[in-house]
């Protein structure tokens, strides 16, 4: 059985990139959860003893602190470097990014838009870089309230689709002397399906893991049926059958947001023994 | 009767602008024409003696050079400058500030691209100030020739549509990191054809002055029928005719952009004088 991977799978950059530094930082304790994903979380306290705190004021001077994917609110920031804590930062830098561009613009005088939802914590960090006025909107019609300056740089902070974003960019080009528009729009869930669509076109069986009410898994398993009728959404090894893989070739693997990559290689590992 | 002018007609702010300059500089000379109006340019040179060349050699130290409201290329300013000829710049400031803006964002590092018709004056100018990549583009075809760099400023130099703006401006934002948008797009025609609507609707006569090939003004006059059918395009106070005005109260005046004040005054005189 050949088995094959999709391009872009399971977690996404900025996440991998989190565990790897929770993996490094051992005994250390992340400032709020580190990613969505409890089994990893439990798996990141088991392994390397990388604890887990909503509480700011629990971590002491020497201490170290890794900091979410999300990121946090730039005075928390300060206030855990001014307490000499060990800040190990493990803000997805696309949230960085965003941060960098709010506090460098309204450093310019633009005012701020952010595309984003309000009600996401990595907004909430986003927006306190900015100094000067920022907003966040999801639709054209809550720009129509605000009264924006001549200069006004916008900047996204979500994995929204980008004719969205286009239409608010617009609304303000229309009506302002300079936008200055930043597209840091993640493409994180669109590189999955779009590599699931490709992968499942040259696949005679495909293998999807993840939650079963996990909206973004569920997607991914529609795409890659719509290409390869024999298409399975499992959660865990255990549930993979020998007689899906009976007179097929080439099997294709495919994973959601949350699903981390042990699991993803207990499942290969099932399917290569079952087959062998 | 009640003769109302348009709140926008004829001659735009440009125009307006450039011709008082010339008016307020006798005995000087324009450095290419003025404006795209001979009559206009025979009345500069008989009542202000403001003469007329093409050539750059022709003005000598101490002379007085006014440049024309399309601008000239930054080396011809330039070379003016160093010959000590007094330079009156009545370059349009519609046209100054995409000026400005190439020269600016090239010194910021930015590739630029120009919303506008290559064959045009104007373009030739603002063109002249970037130092670096600069590309002047009508539609979105001829962008996905262009090899630009993550950071692109987009400047209008046109009176087209801001709907085309629009487009190239969200070619570039969904395939670069950061492109800063400066909606210059001159809204003269766009201004002066909303203003002939809306006085057309409170008239029961209109009067469109302009050249009968003129396609503004034809424009103009055909907004203007839409909404006030006794709507008449005229060239000239002599074809005013009394019978237009019979059992009529309210009249309104608008022309196209070739049109100069002084014949608009004219046939506002006509229609007094017959209507009295």
């Amino acid at each position: 059985m050949n088995i094959t991977l999709a391009e872009n799978y399971g977690f996404c950059f900025g996440v991998k990139r989190a565990i790897k530094i929770a993996e490094e930082n051992q005994n250390s304790k992340t400032y709020g959860a580190l990613i969505h994903n409890t089994q990893e979380i439990d798996r990141l306290k088991k392994d390397y003893n990388v604890g887990l705190t909503n509480t700011l004021s629990d971590f002491k001077t020497g201490e170290t602190a890794v900091v979410r994917t999300h990121g946090i609110p730039k005075n928390e920031l300060k206030e855990l470097k001014h307490r000499d804590v060990n800040v190990i930062n493990a803000t997805c830098p696309y949230v960085t990014k965003p941060q960098h561009i709010c506090e460098d613009m309204s450093g310019e005088g633009y005012d701020i838009v952010i595309f984003g939802d309000e009600k996401h914590p990595e907004i909430k960090g986003v927006k306190s870089y900015a100094e000067g006025n920022v907003y966040t909107v999801l639709h054209v019609s809550e720009l129509e309230e605000l009264d924006l300056k001549e200069k006004v740089a916008v900047v996204a902070q979500t994995t929204r689709k980008i004719e969205e974003f286009l239409e608010i960019a617009n609304y303000l080009i229309a009506r302002h002397k300079e936008v200055r528009v930043f597209n840091t729009i993640c493409n994180a869930t669109f590189e999955n399906q779009t590599a699931v669509k490709a992968l499942s076109k040259k696949s005679d069986v495909m293998v999807i893991i993840g939650g079963k009410n996990s909206s973004n898994t569920k997607q991914l398993h529609a795409i890659s049926s719509d290409e390869c009728p024999d298409s399975y959404h499992i959660e865990s090894p255990k549930e993979v059958k020998k007689e899906w893989f009976d007179n097929k070739h080439n099997c294709g693997i495919s994973a959601g947001a949350s699903t981390p990559d042990w699991i993803i290689k207990e499942v290969i590992e099932k399917i290569e023994e079952i087959t062998a």
